[in-house]
């Protein structure tokens, strides 16, 4: 099978094998070996589909809605007044003590088992509202390919995301594969305890890391300790770890950085500059030029966006 | 070659064997698929010597040594002074504010890069006081093959330590053939920042995460996200990681345990219940037998303790 045939034969699509090929190529000086193969991507907006919110904020509102009929009072307090009636004005005007106060209702208080196992279910019946597929195929084909394309290369390929890592955990293998521990995301506080011989991970109603931007390269050397060669990613959010990965590196290693611009409001979402709740691209389109990264032009560098159903 | 040549043929090596053949046996009830096979190690204790006192003291001593002429205020004040003086119980009077800017001093205030090569430094000097080795030999053989061994049976190998993750990354890839994605441990508040155009993580003086008793099974959800079928540690420090892996497992998974016991006062040191400072070993010993954890007799069950020089 041709390399990477969801890409169009552009210049994207050729900076790529470029780089694999000057990294790859044993004893030139460009030669980067095996151990030092690590790849990045952001998830959201990257690997698959985070409009018109990202996929876990989708899970939260299901989740609170499910758990409602439980909590009467939520009709009568804040966040969850606002949050029920979709007023998302009143949502904001909780601050982000009330952000704070709808994850912990929907992500914290059951065991690491129960979460996922909650994500799972919730994964198998629900549907992306533009797209009409479950959430795990709105994953972009060209990312899918270019996992495999590096892994064939013997790269390590790690997921460094904002969103919660273990969220992700649930589908990342199946359909990235990548493994549990080659995932990191945002973390939320949690303890051991034992109820009777049985020990159980519990999740706390408190952020542990929030793993966006200037905490990517933090939670990169924390969770890796390697520097990464490669970096893909789609927002501002990803800016602080593509300058860690492309940036005067004092090991002399050849690095790559890649943007993926959101240029197709046909096949998925055309935003860049002027969307700021998530997924922003500012900075980095004035950057990319400036660092050598390259923008992938969805519209015109990728064959296909979605897998075929 | 041998299985477990540096192992005596006693019941502690049959255990290890057996289950490995149990959860390798393709076809049968207790397979364990490859992605599931994960073994977590303990390091101070399991892997190398930490007697008498933990590796990273010795490094800690070494460097607020090393930096007390640019300090002249230490001479007078607590805890460097007591520090410096070699006088314990006056470090110890200092509690644990004294204990953790002792840690800072020698620990914080440089990039990540600078602190990986502070301790390479050192690590290439520095020699174990009564085994007169440099410290990356002071490791157990047999537990250097047992690593491999798990290796060769398609496991994945990771070290979950109270130790300071960027101190022990320095050398567990050369030295125990684990690479720093696979190596957990404490960690210290680190902060990206760009110094012109290159950027740097700093080492805060503050403690992100200790990873230790109740941390491991913490750390490793957080940073492994599966649950280990093995773990190997020494102290009650990995008590609850032992519990974690072997106790009610909802999924059925086959699991083992298995505490090195310090019996060795000729060949290494001999030490349990009475030692308090470090790698106290007093509930394990009592619960060993109850869970099923395997209890190795340094003295009996290893042939050889250090590989000669």
């Amino acid at each position: 099978m041709a390399t990477l045939p969801s890409w169009n034969d552009t210049a994207a699509k050729q900076a790529i094998t470029d780089f694999v090929a000057r990294v790859t190529r044993e004893g030139s000086a460009d030669y980067v070996p095996l151990n030092e193969r690590i790849a990045v991507f952001d998830n959201d907006g990257t690997l698959w589909c985070e409009m018109p919110i990202p996929v876990q904020a989708f899970f939260a509102d299901d989740r609170l809605r499910a758990l409602a009929p439980q909590h009467p009072e939520w009709q009568t307090t804040e966040p969850f007044k606002s949050k029920l009636a979709g007023d998302m004005k009143g949502v904001m005007a909780s601050g982000m003590k009330g952000i704070a106060e709808l994850m912990s209702a929907t992500h914290a208080g059951m065991t690491t088992v129960e979460f996922g196992q909650i994500v799972r279910d919730w994964l198998a019946t629900a549907r992306h509202p533009k797209l009409g597929r479950p959430y795990t195929e709105a994953v972009y084909q060209p990312m899918l390919e270019l996992l495999d394309y590096l892994r064939a290369n013997e790269f390590t390929t790690f997921i460094v995301s904002g969103g919660g890592v273990e969220f992700m955990r649930v589908f990342a293998e199946e359909v990235y594969g990548v493994p549990p521990h080659q995932v990191i995301g945002s973390t939320i506080k949690t303890h051991f305890e034992m109820r009777g011989e049985t020990p159980v991970l519990v999740r706390d109603p408190a952020l542990d890391f929030f793993d966006d931007k200037a905490g990517k390269p933090v939670s990169i050397n924390k969770y890796i300790g390697r520097r990464p060669i490669a970096c893909f990613g789609n927002s501002d959010g990803d800016r602080e770890m593509l300058m860690w990965t492309t940036l005067g590196r004092s090991d002399g290693r050849p690095s790559f950085g890649l943007i993926v611009h959101h240029t197709d409001g046909e096949r998925e979402f055309a935003y860049d500059r002027q969307h700021v709740l998530s997924g922003q691209l500012d900075k980095g389109l004035d950057e990319a030029p400036r660092y050598g990264w390259v923008l992938v032009d969805m519209k015109t560098d990728w064959k296909t966006v979605f897998a075929e159903r």
